[in-house]
């Protein structure tokens, strides 16, 4: 299994670098790799960053992680996938999760926040060639949608494998940015008229909506029952 | 108010370009402007995509949208807002918006998915430096996390405003990408006995929690009870 085992450290927190000390609120910073993970991990989709004909480009995108290492799906056809197989050093990315927590309504206009999570990596995305790395990436892929889930669907066949391409990106320069807690208005408008307050955000998930041809005696699964 | 009336347009959608044409599921792209406002309005974080030493930077961010013309605001000592104002001819970037509505759990691995709803705009971005578009802006950031809040809170005062820069946007090469409905299982899977399915994600607000030091008999307002 070559090539497939996750890279382990003994290390806590990532190190920071230039790309990853914020300019602003750098308080709101955190290395610590257990944070980090879990920001990642309850995030569906992520926004990839790359570079096309010297512009930016932004795409949403789904993502697994097996320990330090997050995977990217897609297309074999889809741009960065395809940019990525064709660069031969790989692929500079920029991958970002972001979670709303709670609206901040101040009284002061100019201290309207939100609180917010996120996690912003920076790297070389890989194209992922060895069949067994893939197998294991797109499991990843799966389980990161809901946890458990891979072992109860059909796994890919030859055909779908072969129109997949996986590309990898290292956590290593890496950093999460938070933001908790209530309002923080100037003393002297605490007196004003406004309301202010948190405002936090729903989360959750409605009651599953079984697909009309599901096969006779199936029941709901108990990962979907724990979610 | 020269310059800060946000372009008119007589047409229902976006014009297609290179950029915004999807190399896959191109059936899920749309250009309806309704349709993408919509979309950039429901959320309360874009992602800001730009390029930086020849490396790309997705970031998270707060954003407001008037007529067809997006402000992304921040200190003027953040990053992308220094590097706009640094730029002459302006920054080009990627800025967008993902909602995920619901996950889908197919019989097979391959066909497992989300609902989503996502706009993706490329662009120059250029500083704001007139006063009053500056001001128009920044109420327009408000009222983006709590329609009507603007007019309910203090406004920027001198030194917060020149604390805050202001880009702008155009909303031109644009486009929406959307994926509803359930679940796309191969036909001669439709037996095996996973169940197969959508779990719809939780949207909306929990009990707003006021500030401990909120001024006497103020009352939670009408635009928050509306939420």
């Amino acid at each position: 299994m070559q090539g497939t085992q996750p890279p382990t450290s003994q290390q806590a927190a990532y190190t920071p670098t230039d790309r990853t000390v914020p300019t602003r609120s750098a308080d709101r910073a955190s290395y610590d790799k257990d944070l980090v993970h879990a920001i990642l991990d309850e995030a569906y989709v992520c926004h990839l960053g790359f570079v096309r004909d010297g512009t930016p480009v932004v795409l949403p995108t789904l993502f697994g992680r097996v320990g330090n290492r997050l995977y990217v799906h897609g297309s074999t056809g889809s741009r960065p996938l395809r940019m990525t197989g064709q660069a031969g050093p790989g692929l500079p990315v920029c991958l970002t999760v972001t979670h709303v927590d709670a609206l901040i309504l101040a009284r002061s206009a100019f201290h309207h926040s939100i609180n917010y999570r996120s996690v912003v990596v920076h790297g070389i995305a890989h194209d992922v060639t060895d069949p067994e790395e893939k197998g294991v990436a797109l499991d990843a892929l799966v389980d990161h949608v809901v946890p458990g889930r891979s072992r109860d669907s059909r796994p890919a066949n030859k055909k779908e494998l072969a129109a997949t391409a996986v590309i990898r990106l290292d956590l290593d320069e890496v950093s999460a940015k938070l933001r908790t807690g209530g309002v923080n208005d100037e003393p002297e408008d605490l007196t004003l008229p406004h309301w202010a307050g948190v405002v936090p955000l729903r989360k959750g998930y409605e009651t599953p909506l079984a697909d009309a041809d599901l096969a006779a005696g199936t029941e709901v699964p108990a990962y979907l029952k724990a979610l």
